[in-house]
C-alpha cells in the first residue's frame, strides 16, 4: 500500500525528515540507507527520496525526483466552525474534513460555543496524518480561534455562508454555491448562532442556507459542509 | 434542549422504560412522579408520558399523548459495509450515518475484509443513542454479519450500487441515484472488493459507482454514500 511520509524542510537534492517520521520510517518499517519513500511538504508538493543514513535525529533523504501543485483543486473550501465540547470529535471533523478535502480551517467563538480554547498542536497532528493516510499533498491552513466577530468583519472569500437551523426557508447549500469557486462557510455551536450574529453575518454578506432537515452534531454538520461543496465540485 | 428516550415496551395506556434510560432519568436528570418525558420507540412512534413512579428496575410511565409515524422518510436507504478493523470507526459510522439519515445496515465479509466479526449489542446502543441524540423516531435495522456473496444473492432493495475505487469512470453516486427510491450501496474494506467480487455484484444488478476523486476510508466513504443518498432526497 502507498504510504506518504510528511516535512517542511526541502532543499535543492536533499530533505530532513522530522524526528517522528523517521522513527517511524526506521525503527516501525524498518528503511534503511538506499531505501526509497515518498514525501509531501504540505503545499502540493511529492518528492521521491532515498534514505542517506538511518539516524532518526538527523535524517537525510536524497531528492531523486519531485513535482509540484500535484492535485491542486479547482476551488478553495474555508470552514469557520465553533467547536464542539469534545476535543475527540474536533479531532474526527479534522481528520475528515481533509479525507473529504479541505483547504482552510478557522475556529470561532460564538455566544453560545461550549469550547473557549483549542489544542492546536494535537490538530495540526490529526490533519497532517489524515493528509498523509489519504495521499493528498495539500495541508490545510488551520487558524487559531477568533471571535464570530473578529471572523466575519476580516473574511475575504468569494462565496459565503451560514447555515443554521431555525429557519426552514434557507435555501440548501448544494443548490446555493457555485462550481469552481471560493468559498466559506459558518458552522455554529450545539446551541446554533444567535439572533445578532446571524444578523451580523448576512450584513457582512454570508448567504444563510441549510444542510437539509435532519438535526447535525456541530461536527457532523461541519463535515457535512464539506463533503456538500466538494460535490458541487464534482464531475 | 429536547431529548427522546427510548423504549420498545408500549402498551396502550402506559410504557416502561428500560434500566438504563430509567436511571439516566430518575438519577441523572432527577426526573420525579408526575414529570413528563418523550418516548421514542423506533419505530416511528412517539409518546408523551408522565412518570408513574420512580424505580429504575420497574418504571412505569403513563402516556398522555401518542403519534405514529413522524419523520417517516419517502425513500429507504440500505448500506453493505465491509467494516472497518477499528471498532471506534465502525461505531463512528454507525453515529454518523443515524444522525444523516439511514434505514438499514448490513456487514458483509469480503475476500480483503480485516474484520471478521462485529459486536452487535455495542453497535446497536450507539445507534439508540445516535438516534435519541439527533432527535429521530426510527432505528435502523442492523443486520449481523454475512459473507459478501450471501448478500447479494438475496438483496432485494430497488436500486443498487457497489461503490469501489479502481475504475475512473464509474459515474458518481449522485448523478446515479433517483430520488425517493430503495436503495442499496455496497461498500468495501480498506483494501477494495476483489475483481470477482464486482463481477458478481454485477450480475447481481448491481450498478458501479464513484463517491468522488478522494480516496476515503472504508468509514467515511459509508458516511458519504449515505450523505449523498439523503441529498438525492432533499428538496
Amino acid at each position: 500500500m502507498d504510504q506518504y511520509f510528511y516535512s517542511t524542510q526541502i532543499y535543492d537534492d536533499f530533505l530532513i525528515l522530522p524526528e517522528d517520521e523517521a522513527h517511524h520510517a526506521l525503527k516501525v518499517l524498518r528503511k534503511k540507507t538506499g531505501d526509497e519513500i515518498i514525501v509531501v511538504d504540505g503545499n502540493g508538493g511529492l518528492y521521491e527520496a532515498l534514505f542517506e543514513n538511518e539516524n532518526a535525529r538527523n535524517c537525510n533523504l536524497k531528492i531523486i525526483n519531485s513535482k509540484k501543485n500535484i492535485g491542486r483543486p479547482n476551488h478553495n473550501i474555508h470552514i469557520g466552525i465553533s467547536p464542539p465540547k469534545s476535543h475527540d470529535r474536533l479531532e474526527w471533523f479534522i481528520e475528515k474534513s481533509v479525507e473529504i478535502g479541505i483547504q482552510e480551517i478557522s475556529f470561532i467563538l460564538t455566544e453560545n460555543s461550549e469550547r473557549k480554547n483549542i489544542k492546536l498542536n494535537r490538530i495540526l497532528k490529526r490533519a497532517i496524518s489524515s493528509m498523509k493516510q489519504s495521499l493528498k499533498t495539500y495541508l490545510p491552513k488551520i487558524n487559531d480561534m477568533v471571535s464570530e466577530k473578529d471572523f466575519i468583519v476580516n473574511c475575504s472569500n468569494n462565496e459565503k455562508f451560514i447555515a443554521y437551523l431555525r429557519e426552514d426557508e434557507n435555501q440548501h447549500l448544494l443548490k446555493s454555491a457555485s462550481a469552481q469557486n471560493d468559498y466559506c462557510i459558518l458552522i455554529g455551536p450545539e446551541g446554533d448562532f444567535s439572533s445578532s450574529e446571524i444578523k451580523r453575518s448576512e450584513k457582512f454578506g454570508f448567504l444563510p442556507v441549510s444542510l437539509g432537515e435532519n438535526r447535525l452534531r456541530t461536527e457532523t454538520a461541519g463535515v457535512a459542509a464539506c463533503h456538500i461543496l466538494n460535490l458541487v465540485n464534482e464531475k
